[in-house]
């Protein structure tokens, strides 16, 4: 089983990194550009018994800041090889 | 239109991100997680016309590191506020 997280500052925050990246492709020459927001992927590589439960604590202890970070799992059954 | 691009470390770079955040994990008794790997998402709002071949011109010039990171591209488009 295998869980995909993703971590994102919430609207509002203020997301210099992704504003940093913006600027930057504004000046390659990418016009076509409004906004960018930068975040995190987390691929978790779960045990057979683990479920999005147990996903959603680890974001709330570990994985997302939730003052200022929001995150969304989703849950991918393991495939085969 | 939006894009949403993952940039991950390939298969066989090492993630140290990753394995402190698995490592953490377990010091916290989630004891479920095989492995973890981490990357970035980035979040394009992006001004009508520009296409996937321009995101992945991005991708190639400056958001991944294409020799270490593989990236992936979903465009979606843009919902009715």
């Amino acid at each position: 089983m295998k869980a995909r997280v993703h971590v994102m500052l919430k609207a509002g925050v203020l997301d210099p990194q992704g504003e940093a990246v913006r600027h930057a492709l504004g000046a390659m020459g990418f016009d076509g550009v409004n906004g960018v927001r930068q975040g995190k992927v987390i691929e978790l590589d779960l045990a057979d018994g683990t479920g999005e439960a147990e996903v959603k604590a680890m974001c709330e202890k570990l994985l997302a800041n939730t003052v200022i970070e929001s995150y969304s799992i989703e849950m991918q059954s393991r495939e085969t090889a």
